[in-house]
């Protein structure tokens, strides 16, 4: 594709030779000549002396005399559609639903939609179009999952929560009765475990992103538009509002509400609801600019307690010196 | 069912009208009428205004005009017992050992155990009766399986321990001869992994119920009726006495002992022998109680150091006030 | 086997009856006549007055009047051996790709490597030789795994990469288009991810060793004789040198470096790159020496905030009292 082209579809302009033809998309250090390269943030920029690439997407500031620059207003973004052009989705090599898969002859597959060797659909549950199920992903019965869905492979939809009433020295089950509803647009990393709801709907809202190793429990309710990165946990009955980010092994204890555009640090403990819009971060969730400041003196404890312990040898010298007189 | 005869059959008694007839089991919020439903904390008790389910099963001191209310000693437990009256147990649509799963043909499969497509059972491994086994779960060699286990989808049972001699510069795999043996009624959730033992067995005790993603390690051993909540990690050869509890995230280091009915809290880190009926929190974990006022104080920390500030402060004024007479 | 032939074997020395027969390993505590155990630690010694082994492993510098001693530098290795030698590896049952795997017809797969049921590897993928990829693993297109590597069972290999471009209010897929490249002798833990690079590719070098749930993220590099235990996370383009270690439960944050040989204790926060052969502990990550009175003083807390109080109390009293003089 000439890169004038390419840089039109893309929504960007040329600096340089729009003539050339782009073959390819790679990292900076790695590229040949034919190739595009993104520069994602201006230290880098030095890069540009060595890289082999024939046109870089960067910023809109970017110069170089050595290769085109494509600018873009959201370089990352153009990047990301020069590459759906250059290279396309992933080719399935088959269509539908692969013999090697085992769907329950009740559950409804939508049109466009793949279905890897090894994956499970359950009795009564809804696939929408276009989505892509990879291999040993397990969806059990009457979950229901929106169109242009991706599920990565190894992960489990719909198992059961975790219920038991626990009575004369044993947990009783509590069958969980309940379902997932994931809405469109939603991608699942693998390995990733979203349990039904005792009686109701476990929800991911349309848009929503979820990483790897994910345990989301029955009964959330997750918003539009979240980011929820590898490892976190939610437990039961947890509320994420819209474009919640949570960064990796966040655990949230069960229960609480966590506001729209709420964003919580990696590793952070919530024990309390969170307002939307906030930073939180720490054990347990603080304002991030609070966690900061208790966080450096946190690291600095030692150095605080000998302070302390001169304090308290200044404090007995001066009560000496003052008992001293009276004596 | 006629409530009355429900009520009954879940040793509960009804106030109000014992003739109507119950179909089915809902949440509060979406009941409709011919439903029963669960109040499941008093202070949600207005929701007993608005609800159209046709009968509340809730604690003895609980009245409503408007809705009948089944009293019940353990109304969580009792309405454990009405959703299996109403709904019973999940129907998996076959029996025995699914076509679509893979069971060694030395394994022994109990009577009324179901295997689900995608499933693996390996050499010389024995599952008890009317156990469930989730597609995808994968069960290595010479594992013991009790009575009316259930083990949801994605899970690997009996993988190798994590042990390798360290010599020349290698890693050497040291091989993994031992097993997993899992008592009756216990169960796991999905994306589980246990361990087999380096030499023997690692255990997981009768009626013992773990939630997904958790990771046992070779050569533990975990008592009876534990409850382990998602995402918790014990390294390897750590005990658990009978009844303890793990909460979401906790990580428990190795050769570790946790005593009978302790009771650990979320993202705890485990690295000290616990006492039995402990209650422990905290990173490191300490008793609950103490570990409340040192997170108390962690979160003033900045206010702390200003204290000490202001006291240097004010001993340097003293000490300087102190000075001046001498001078 | 005798036990002088076994010994001469393992490179170790024996002290007692050469000549008896050995037929199988266990535990000091389990062992049976006939078998050979191991003490793992001197503090356990007194274990050779119970042990009904008939010889055991131990440092040379270990004693008994009761059971041969099996004398080795490095005994934990000399066991590993021993282990080898008197069970050998897992037996498969089968040869080659099993039937119910699912293995692109342009996969390629090496001489002596097994691919259990349920298993998938995807389009150009290149497995080495005298590899085992176990029950339900699903390796995705074009990722590369070299020679005698095991990956466990529901393991995750080369899935895509978390990324996306936020435009518009939509968080727009980023194709991944690298790969994963697994070198030679490695071992990946049961229900693993490692996510394939955006561009180029996701590595894990020579002799590494990944325990289960690991999280991987895309473009990492990890370098060789790594050890990772359990439910770590690294986040996207972490490098990791040769010869690190972390334990179970670290996160690290994204495009860090470690350096060569270092240890990262168990549930760290890594949040700022690692020098070589450092120790590390503590959210967020500090020198170990460091980090261990930082919490010492952490979990005093509240004494010194009582202190800090009489401190307060002394200061007020001292100034009242030299107030009073001046009025």
């Amino acid at each position: 594709m000439r890169l004038d082209e390419l840089a039109r579809q893309i929504g960007a302009t040329v600096a340089g030779d729009g003539a050339i033809e782009i073959k390819d998309v790679a990292p900076l250090e790695d590229a040949e000549a034919g190739s595009i390269s993104f520069l994602a943030n201006a230290k880098y920029q030095k890069q540009l002396e060595t890289t082999s690439a024939s046109a870089v997407i960067a910023q809109p500031n970017i110069e170089s005399m050595r290769v085109a620059i494509v600018k873009a207003k959201d370089p990352y973004f153009a990047f990301a559609q020069a590459i759906v052009l250059l290279r396309g989705h992933r080719k399935h090599g088959f269509t539908g639903v692969h013999p090697k898969a085992h769907v329950d002859p009740s559950a409804k597959i939508g049109e466009g939609t793949v279905v890897y060797p090894g994956a499970f659909i359950g009795r009564d549950a809804k696939i929408g179009r276009d989505c892509i199920i990879y291999p040993n992903v397990a969806i059990y019965e009457e979950c229901l999952v929106g169109d242009r869905v991706i599920i990565h492979s190894n992960t489990s939809i719909g198992v059961d929560g975790f219920g038991f009433a626990f009575n004369g020295g044993v947990h009783h089950k509590i069958p969980q009765i309940g379902n997932v509803v994931i809405e469109d647009d939603v991608e699942v990393g693998a390995n990733c475990t979203i349990a039904r709801a005792a009686l109701a709907s476990t929800i991911i809202g349309a848009g929503t992103k979820i990483d790897a190793q994910v345990m989301i429990a029955h009964n959330c309710k997750v918003g539009k538009g979240c980011i929820i990165v590898a490892q976190v946990g939610l437990a039961g009955s947890v509320t994420l509002g819209d474009y919640v980010t949570l960064a990796g092994q966040v655990g949230v204890a069960g229960h609480l509400k966590i506001g729209d555009r709420a964003t919580i640090a990696a590793k952070t403990g919530v024990m309390t609801d969170i307002e939307p819009g906030s930073t939180m971060m720490g054990i347990p969730a603080m304002e991030a600019k609070d966690a900061r400041r208790v966080y450096a003196a946190f690291m600095k404890l030692p150095e605080l307690v000998q302070r302390v312990r001169e304090l308290e040898q200044g404090m007995a010298n001066l009560e000496d010196s003052g008992d001293t007189p009276i004596a």
